[in-house]
């Protein structure tokens, strides 16, 4: 069962909080995405909310949930979920008879420190831009850029769950082992080469129980939504560490996720379809599914921004590196992440996190890194206040915004992720 | 402050549990090893124990501590986790006061049922054995075998903790993608090259925080001790996924620990000098301490049994595919493993697992996988019953021992840990 539209997503729907009927806005009544947060400053435990507008709705004070257990709200049955998201469009659209209690229950965004949205047990991080994979790997190797598996194999890895953190993040410029070019041995220092990426992280609602693949039938029903995500790299570590067991310390001192986690249910009038040129190779039967080909895929616009420190002492806004959208940069759907990563056996949990990876389109100025943007290096950025950067400096504040929009519905933002690097 | 030797590993010391006295057994009151458990069939929440001969003693009913959160314990500091040491050394001893009230705490092992010793954040697998290294990177790069790397870098990935199950586990053959020699398309299809790795878990005790490396005079401060662990792996699903991010599919399906973590006190008389040829690269200074090259190692013998169905169905004994020491077969010591992981600010919490990497010895019989043992299928290894083995079958049993001796000590045993393939 996929996530259908429904009146949820009726575009002529208002909400009695004003702010969410603000056209171009993230959070109107048609997105209602999930978080955990509680008042600035409070120490209270988390509660879970939702977006509407500006504000949070406080599930457990409008009574819709008990408890603040989010991974056991994402583990629920679709049709539990989608009972929660009627009952949340029901009560705050425009004159439903639970405004006068509901709008006790709100929280402003401006008052609230948010958190991650659950607890992330375990975090695999994929690569499924075709245009990210080539363009890193000739800068590893320019011989070879991409490998022979990459059109059959949703190639993934294992990451870090403990250095995740939520949008605000400071990022501690990572020392490590580096191998200068021509020296005989390596030297302990800061990464000269900090970089971010572009990425999508994907939960899982549902889990399954080891040993049992999720058929392609049944994946979405696993996925319980999407965040934007960072997921900073040290590119001079990367190139030193990374054979043959793949990224570590290069990875895993920090990785970011926005607080709003969009459902599948939200996304439902954004579904794209999922394209594989006729010369590639099509993807084996356990990765295709009827239907998928029409509507597997989902259209996500992604831009990035940089503002340096000096931009922010000079109170100068924040500077567009690069705008792509998933539908040109995914060669993989998330249905197809599920079904790969369990097709062994392999069992995930509510609230495990799947990066979609570096999401790079096909031209150069949608690329998800620094390391593709500048070259390497060999041609450096230049930003509109003289500044130029290759790689990230300390100060530089990173943000990924996403947001889905098309004709006939209402657009739905996934709201921002930022971190800012520190020495 | 490393753990020492002290009264608790007096050779002279008997335990009132007289099961605990007898030469060559693996819980004798010098050990002292901690697991969770509950009585088999009970149904009712875990409890935290300690192996003392072929009994449990119940901590919660001997009122040596509150609740059953392990990872808590883990977490103490050095000096609180010594006086529980000193306490159960105490009251286990022949002629102490605690037994009359004791021996109501016990549980007969034969009686358990045992758990996962702990919750598992992140599980993070090294690379430790410079001639697994060299054996497994001959298979798949004939022409390179060792990395440049190999000898600076304690080569780390993350692994995945969903799928970790305790000793007993039922280990399904997975299925993946392999790419056949000279096919043009891979296929999809169960693992053909099912494999073991004789491995080391290390557990965290105190965690650090996101940004704040654990030097090397710290580093065992951090380690609360061992179990053996087996890091399943298919070798075929390997080969063809695993470039250029490292092993993913085939390993998340299945790794099995044993259910007695050894603490690094009980290690104390087990040091052994950390040895690094003078021809080969010496350790960068954040990988060496003072003292660190006199003691920084631990003396374990390990060994690997196999049992086939067919041996089984016969009533005949599971045989020794190979024996090994950690002193033979690990490059990098524990301490290094933690300071390196933590060198560029990545945070490790209580309970996160640190795998030692296959450890294989120098010598080919020393091997610690079947895919070393039978050279990749070249050399299948003979089996008592006129079986032969190049990779494992469904039906066989593989079991892990490790245990610690040497002259003016008692000998100290991890258990073991089994797991069945089944199809």
């Amino acid at each position: 069962m996929h996530a259908a539209i429904d009146a949820t997503h009726d575009p002529q729907l208002r909400s009695w909080v004003a702010s969410a009927n603000q056209p171009g806005g993230d959070f109107p009544i048609q997105n209602l995405p999930f978080g955990r947060f509680r008042v600035a400053g409070s120490g209270r435990p988390l509660r879970i909310g939702v977006a509407i507008g500006d504000q949070i709705l406080d599930l457990q004070a409008a009574r819709l949930v008990e408890g603040c257990d989010m991974n056991a709200l994402m583990a629920a049955p679709a049709a539990e979920r989608l009972a929660l998201r009627h009952a949340l469009s029901q009560g705050l659209r425009a004159d439903s008879a639970q405004q006068n209690q509901w709008s006790q229950a709100l929280v402003a965004q401006d008052r609230a420190e948010m958190a991650l949205p659950c607890d992330i047990g375990d975090y695999t991080d994929f690569y499924t831009s075709v245009h990210h994979a080539t363009n890193v790997g000739r800068q590893f190797r320019p011989d070879n850029p991409l490998l022979p598996n990459y059109k059959w194999v949703p190639i993934g890895y294992h990451g870090r769950a403990s250095s995740i953190g939520v949008s605000g993040q400071r990022v501690h410029r990572p020392q490590g082992q580096t191998m200068a070019a021509g020296a005989s041995a390596p030297a302990l220092g800061p990464s000269r080469r900090l970089d971010y990426e572009l990425e999508l992280g994907w939960f899982i609602g549902q889990g399954n129980d080891l040993g049992t693949p999720i058929g392609m039938g049944a994946a979405e029903q696993h996925l319980f939504g999407v965040a934007l995500f960072n997921d900073w790299s040290a590119r001079d570590l990367q190139g030193w560490e990374y054979q043959p067991l793949g990224p570590f310390l290069s990875k895993n001192f920090a990785s970011t996720l926005a607080p709003w986690v969009v459902t599948l249910e939200a996304l439902a009038p954004f579904r794209a379809p999922f394209e594989r040129p006729a010369t590639d190779p099509q993807p084996l039967p356990y990765l295709d599914a009827p239907g998928h080909r029409a509507q597997g895929a989902f259209s996500i616009t992604l831009e990035v921004l940089l503002q340096t420190g000096r931009m922010r002492a000079a109170a100068q806004p924040a500077v567009r590196l690069s705008c792509t959208n998933t539908t040109r940069a995914a060669y993989w759907t998330p249905a197809q992440l599920v079904a790969h990563h369990t097709v062994n056996g392999c069992n995930l949990r509510p609230g495990d996190l799947l990066g979609s990876g570096t999401l790079s389109g096909p031209e150069p100025h949608e690329a998800g890194s620094l390391l593709e943007l500048a070259r390497s290096g060999r041609q450096p950025v230049e930003l509109p206040n003289g500044e130029q950067r290759s790689f990230l400096e300390d100060g530089d504040t990173l943000t990924l915004r996403g947001w889905c929009e098309r004709a006939g519905a209402v657009r739905i933002g996934l709201g921002e992720v930022s971190g800012v690097v520190t020495g």
